[in-house]
């Protein structure tokens, strides 16, 4: 499938934060390899772009994209860029040639999902198919600038434009297109003088010939610098897992977490290293567990705590800048089992420096090996328990490491190992009883 | 699909080990139920059973094994249980009425592949089916006794039968029949006299309706007692993990834990109870170990060892009985980590009440962490290279209880925890690397 990305106009609106509106970086990846990238898991595999504004600057970055993701990307320039939309889709007209594409414009970001929905769900055979959001009430959608459209029962669109005030549906600016929409740009230029697409839009729906797609997926439209904002968070938001986060990460370590991201993406640091810079700080906290001492406790309990929620930027920043990897998440679960028996082994020690007797070393002990179990357990746990309703409480790492560093505050070192032992164990032989039915 | 199962007969050569041959038990299970529960798997659904000699037993028999299977067994009297099998069949006539069946005999076991091959890999129109093992060299075969059979290149049987001096395939007593068998064996008693089944397999041969199917899966008639020892020791032999096992578990523990097996299948114990019985011992040898001194140290490590070899046996258990399910692999998997750490720490504690110090704390706690995370990375790990050639050396459990088996005997506490430490960690930092490609 073949992709015709409209990138030519100046997007003065967002001109505080970059003067080439396609590249400005939205956490960490430009605008349009953001839509590249999306538009590729979402079934394109050949990419037109047609630039126009500072478009030798495009040029170049194009160029690199291409070879860093192994794709075609050509670029069309349009030196009418300052006029209307509808002009740069009719440069590519002999670019394409007769099959159909994607259309797409270089501000507007959705999910990978709604290009997928748009060409899996309907038919095609001539016009245009415009993915339409339902969602009235939509908060990422800027009522004064989004363009608004009516379509009946059968999904055939009505009308397109920005000033209707009888409408059931936002155009997204995702559109499946057949050829026929270049004779009504040109009818639309050449009758009306309306050179923008939505004119051509208008025109191939008074012929029947444009169908929305109604799609509830995530997509908005990058367009001024409050939109940016809403669109940062929304990627954000998406970042948090699916469920899979314990009560702590949920409520406590996932706001800052995600705080971080926000910083990090703006460097060149990988996943992987955020893992590696968690598992070190765990290490330096058990560290200062084994000094001995309130002070050292304290610190290597805020410590402890601080690589807690550190350990959820990676994850977050793999999914933001399309670095997720199988082995990314597997390095992570290793170093996070190896820095969860260091910080228990800190805290064992030190209470066996305070109090030498076999019995710290036994709640140590079952402390350490309970904290294994119940991450050894989980998979197989989760996946049958996942077909029930009501998952309960997960009781995991982040409320581990939580009790370590309240217990440490409080100067409580065998508190937590007791809570941590009885806990984890607690757990472990629950889940033992629960899967066997 | 629907089963004909001859059990009619006396089977008088197998009378050393039981009066009614179809209930004698092979390795605790009786054959009959052997023959259901695999073709079962195989693919048939209603059983109709022929008895003749001690029809009684048998009927009582299968009636709690239908009910215990949830599987529907008809049976079917043979009074003229004393002649040929051919006229067993034949009664089975109108139970089984126009539909095609599968054929098998109560003394012939074989592996439910077996059975599914030949449903699923040859059409049949009309006449039989026959598997036919090609491997004339078959250790498991009595050449005195087995049914020859000589079928052409297009696999049509062209003779069958015991004399047969030009054969290429022997019978292995799994068919799949049309109901023309039956006018087969009239025709062969009426104008022959023979009322032996390779009778009527002959003359629908010669009508070209008879049809080897080749299979290259374990089959046995265990006709007399020599036949029924071979029997035993290739299922025992079958239930090795087909290349899972680790050196020491290959080449020192099966070998006991099989012979076990063979005893504990006569006996009503399950596969997790064995998992338990080992664990215990795994905790007593834990807290011999952390009694101190060299004579409970070497018991520990003996005992340890023999928790070791009994663990191989709830898996073997579990095949030989039909009694494997996950949650039974899943338990022993989290046993077998709540021993293994409960003897490397009854270890760290014996080492560490000779010589108090922080540092045999911290190899014994480095042991303990490297033996988890070996098991924590195994599954990962393995499915990666298990697409690779040369798998090299298992690092695992069986390595490590070994050690710690020799490092008692030998008092050499130190230094079993060290080589673990090192080995086990070593091996899983190794992972780490390899994974990453």
């Amino acid at each position: 499938m073949q992709c015709l990305i409209i990138a030519a106009g100046r997007g003065s609106r967002l001109r505080s934060l970059g003067d080439v509106k396609p590249l400005v970086p939205l956490l960490g990846i430009p605008l349009i390899e953001r839509v590249i990238r999306n538009a590729q898991a979402g079934g394109a595999d050949r990419f037109i772009v047609v630039t126009g504004y500072e478009g030798k600057r495009l040029d170049t970055f194009l160029e690199a994209l291409s070879q860093r993701l192994g794709v075609e990307i050509t670029t069309i320039h349009n030196d009418q860029w300052e006029k209307e939309n509808g002009l740069s889709v009719l440069r590519a007209r002999h670019t394409l040639g007769d099959e159909p594409f994607l259309l797409l414009m270089a501000d507007h970001l959705f999910e990978p999902a709604l290009v997928r929905t748009l060409l899996t769900v309907s038919r095609l055979d001539e016009g245009v198919l415009l993915a339409v959001d339902r969602n009235l009430a939509n908060p990422l959608v800027d009522l004064d600038d989004v363009t608004r459209v009516a379509f009946d029962n059968g999904n055939r669109i009505q009308t397109i434009g920005k000033g209707l005030t009888n409408f059931n549906g936002f155009d997204t600016g995702v559109f499946l297109c057949t050829p026929a929409i270049f004779d009504a740009l040109e009818k639309s230029a050449g009758e009306q003088g309306d050179t923008t697409l939505s004119g051509a839009i208008q025109i191939l729906a008074e012929q029947g010939k444009a169908q929305a797609v109604p799609v509830d997926q995530f997509w908005i439209d990058v367009d001024d610098e409050a939109a940016f904002r809403r669109a940062e968070q929304a990627l954000l938001d998406a970042t948090r897992g699916k469920g899979n986060d314990g009560p702590v990460s949920r409520w406590i370590n996932r706001p800052f977490s995600i705080r971080l991201s926000r910083i990090l993406v703006n460097y060149n640091i990988t996943p992987n290293q955020i893992s590696l810079l968690s598992f070190s700080l765990s290490l330096l906290a058990a560290l200062l567990f084994a000094q001995g001492g309130y002070v050292a406790l304290a610190l290597g309990g805020i410590i402890a705590q601080l690589a807690s929620v550190i350990d959820g930027s990676d994850g977050e920043i793999a999914r933001l800048k399309y670095l997720s990897s199988d082995y990314g998440g597997w390095l992570d679960a290793v170093l996070d089992r190896y820095a969860d028996a260091f910080l228990l082994f800190g805290l064992t020690w030190h209470l066996h420096q305070q109090t030498p007797s076999a019995w710290t070393l036994l709640v140590g002990f079952l402390a350490i090996i309970g904290s294994f179990m119940v991450s050894y357990t989980a998979d197989k746990h989760d996946n049958l328990m996942r077909n029930r309703i009501g998952n309960g409480i997960r009781i995991g790492r982040d409320v581990r490491i939580f009790l370590i560093f309240l217990g440490a505050l409080v100067n409580q070192p065998l508190l937590i190992l007791v809570v941590v032992a009885l806990l984890m164990n607690g757990e472990t032989i629950r889940r033992l009883l629960v899967c066997r039915e």
